[in-house]
């Protein structure tokens, strides 16, 4: 039994943060976690090992260099799960230590066991060894998310798996179904396409990833077309039947059943929070799980704060450190400046999507005058290098002030590679900004000035410019 | 015989951007090649093809990987020359391809033959088919240069080559001594040590490229070594003696004579200003055929600008795309805003270098009281995943207002990273925009914030910031 000045359950991306945010400020934390390993779902089977799994495809298939090297170039003719799941383990391992190092180094109490609300401040945490109370002026609640598991999905772990299972699988299924088009599905529908399975990708939507730029979207749809990936938009599943021999029927609302013999259902996530006795403080989850929050993350009751994946949408690991932090600055009475109009969205399929600032159909909602203006990674000499022949750099800006108003890039590097539009919008700079600009060479950056040249050559003179 | 608004010499960088920004401005451009390629040394012997020759270099060897798979790791057994050469040759047909058609496309006439001045307005031009004399209002220098070839080396292109040689060499090289520590004798260098070739490299100076932060320097010194690079500082040669067999000796002027199989000698370049005519208007170029401009580019004769590597000092494709276009806006009286305290630099070694800004011997040199935050690759996701662990990102701010200063950068795509912090400093920001930043999770702009918070956590409280 330990008195603390804030109390974090569990220890993801927004956990950490807010945990640290707090010991920086001289407080007294403790962390809790129900694993043995720290993390959260973010390392252990989220972001970490997907990006883990994306980079040794990219480089075990030569997919980046099929451009230069030809299309039957593989750099093993046999990729196995192992030779997968060697990268993802020895990164894994890596980000575990940094993190209990930090807390270790922020002097944050690391707390084992299942967090439950005995009340409103205070914890009752059940170890292996044993119970616990702790109490707490703040509590943070960071519990993040599982894969929803509905009952008519029959989930065997082999055939039918979630979204955690895929890591998980023996060896690389000859053919792979995934229902959902949300952003996991997606980067996991492009990545073991990249890897040569023939995938299908079943969405209820017209196409993916609404949230995104259309024209992006269009572009990662055919890319994905023309890795092998079978797109069915506007399209439910009926039903998921499971045959003799690993034969699995899709049955669809609209087109003929598929057969397949891996099938992912990567419908949406639920908030990890039925275990935590929520209802006793009188906090109520919504029926996925999550928690509402404000604009300073609090709950319903004041001192308890909900940061990450738990709280929903974007559920990035980039947003939710910045809500964890957040949330510890609003509880000290720390001043916290971050401008949540720029938050940066990436998503790492093949090829890699970011964007920041606004999109084209919320410029036009608006009614904003604006002003667009594209580079094509193959118009600059590192597209050329790099082989990236389809990668492409959108601007949208104010076609008075000619101000930067969002950012919109698909290809190699784009997560990257937004953060220079992103900056420029941070201080209200102009399209002029990346004409005056002097950018190495060869360099994916060069895309901000050729597509501000771009934009500006379609307005009316004097502002041409040579592109 | 015609008259032009614009003549320029020299299809690289310089040139094309010169002849752009003219066109652009409605006026009638001519553009002189001496070959009957375009593009310069640029696309032909200097950025492009050692650039290709570098990632082709990253993926044949598997170089990037090692730490992930294992030192062993290759993506072929045995490299060839024609392995390296490949994607160069696709490379520099594309590049041609884009620089021709953004010719033609902004009306250029592209003149074939060897340019001399006739008189300060007129060009006399040899082609394969003839000569012709054509006159401009203004002219523009942009020849770039060729290697320097001092007459006591005895090149002969095949086992003692100059920098232009490498790509021309018909097997890998057993082991290859370099001679010259400059941007283009490093790249080289680690390029080929990455390769597996035992290279070793010979600088008078005491370190590699002085004007590069020497903690960035003493990082690369350690990685090139790592790979196999022998280092000899503060040494000369004396003599270089061929000997049968291929046996080439080259004696020093402190250490023992060092055997090698092939030399390269990479000490400076000259401006290719030799067969211009240019004593018979009375431009005199310096001892390395190299032209002196003021601040707009201008020639001690006002309506012939030089720009680009002829005029020395940094002799980089992107500061020479700047160069070509302010002399072209400054002579047709349009302002040009670059702001030359924001040149990067770029240095495609292996690892990578980047830098913008001032170094901490500038800062200290002017006696402002600065500050350090330094990120590892180590530290962050990114640099886990894609497994470097060796690269840093560099802030210098200014201890009082905390105005990024500088940035400096080594390591994987350092040369992109690089754009923020020069998006930063243009607009005068400071640490505390990286710090309320959110970045994509996981990439290596998160570097600006580990180093931010590293930097502010220096200061004295409250400026204590998580990390």
């Amino acid at each position: 039994m330990a008195h603390y000045d804030l109390l974090v359950i569990g220890t993801g991306p927004a956990g950490q943060k807010a945990a640290v945010q707090a010991a920086k400020l001289g407080k007294k934390v403790g962390i809790i976690e129900r694993k043995e390993m720290v993390g959260g779902v973010c390392i252990h089977t989220g972001t970490i090992p997907s990006k883990s799994l994306r980079e040794a495809v990219l480089f075990l298939s030569g997919f980046r260099q099929r451009n230069l090297y030809g299309a039957g170039y593989r750099v093993k003719a046999h990729i196995t799960i192992e030779d997968l799941a060697f990268r993802a383990n020895h990164v894994i391992a890596n980000e575990i230590d940094i993190v209990k190092n930090q807390m270790l180094r922020n002097r944050v109490d690391m707390i084992y066991g299942k967090a439950s609300f005995a009340d409103t401040h205070r914890l009752r945490i059940e170890g292996s060894t044993g119970a616990a109370e702790h109490t707490a002026d703040f509590i943070v609640i960071a519990v993040g998310t599982v894969p929803a598991r509905p009952p008519e999905v029959p989930f065997d772990d082999e055939s039918i798996i979630d979204t955690d299972g895929i890591l998980r699988l023996k060896r690389i299924p000859d053919s792979l179904t995934i229902v959902g088009g949300g952003v996991i599905g997606t980067e996991y529908a492009s990545i073991l396409a990249a890897l040569g399975v023939p995938v299908t990708l079943i969405d209820k939507r017209p196409r993916l990833l609404e949230f995104v730029d259309e024209e992006i979207i269009a572009a990662l749809q055919t890319q994905m077309r023309e890795i092998g990936v079978t797109l069915y938009h506007d399209e439910e599943v009926l039903a998921i039947e499971k045959e003799a021999d690993h034969h699995i029927n899709v049955c669809l609302k609209q087109a003929k059943p598929i057969h397949t013999n891996t099938l992912m259902y990567a419908v949406g996530r639920e908030g990890a929070t039925r275990d935590l006795n929520l209802e006793s403080i009188g906090l109520t989850p919504d029926q996925r799980g999550r928690l509402f929050v404000n604009a300073h993350f609090q709950t319903s009751i004041p001192h308890i704060y909900a940061a990450g994946d738990v709280i929903g949408f974007p559920a990035l690991a980039s947003t939710s450190m910045q809500q964890g932090r957040h949330a510890s600055c609003h509880a000290f009475g720390v001043s916290d400046r971050t401008d949540t109009d720029l938050l940066p969205f990436g998503i790492y399929a093949i090829p890699e999507i970011s964007m920041v600032g606004k999109n084209e159909e919320e410029l036009a909602r608006e009614d904003v005058p604006y002003g667009v203006g594209i580079a094509r990674y193959r118009e600059i000499a590192r597209g050329q290098l790099i082989g990236d022949e389809t990668g492409m750099l959108k601007l949208l800006f104010h076609r008075q002030s000619r101000e930067l108003l969002g950012v919109h890039a698909i290809g190699e590097g784009a997560t990257e590679l937004i953060h220079i539009g992103q900056a420029v919008m941070a201080f209200k700079g102009r399209l002029e900004y990346f004409i005056d600009t002097v950018f190495n060479y060869p360099t994916l950056a060069e895309c901000y000035k050729v597509a501000a040249l771009d934009g500006i050559n379609r307005l009316p003179r004097p502002w041409a410019q040579p592109s």
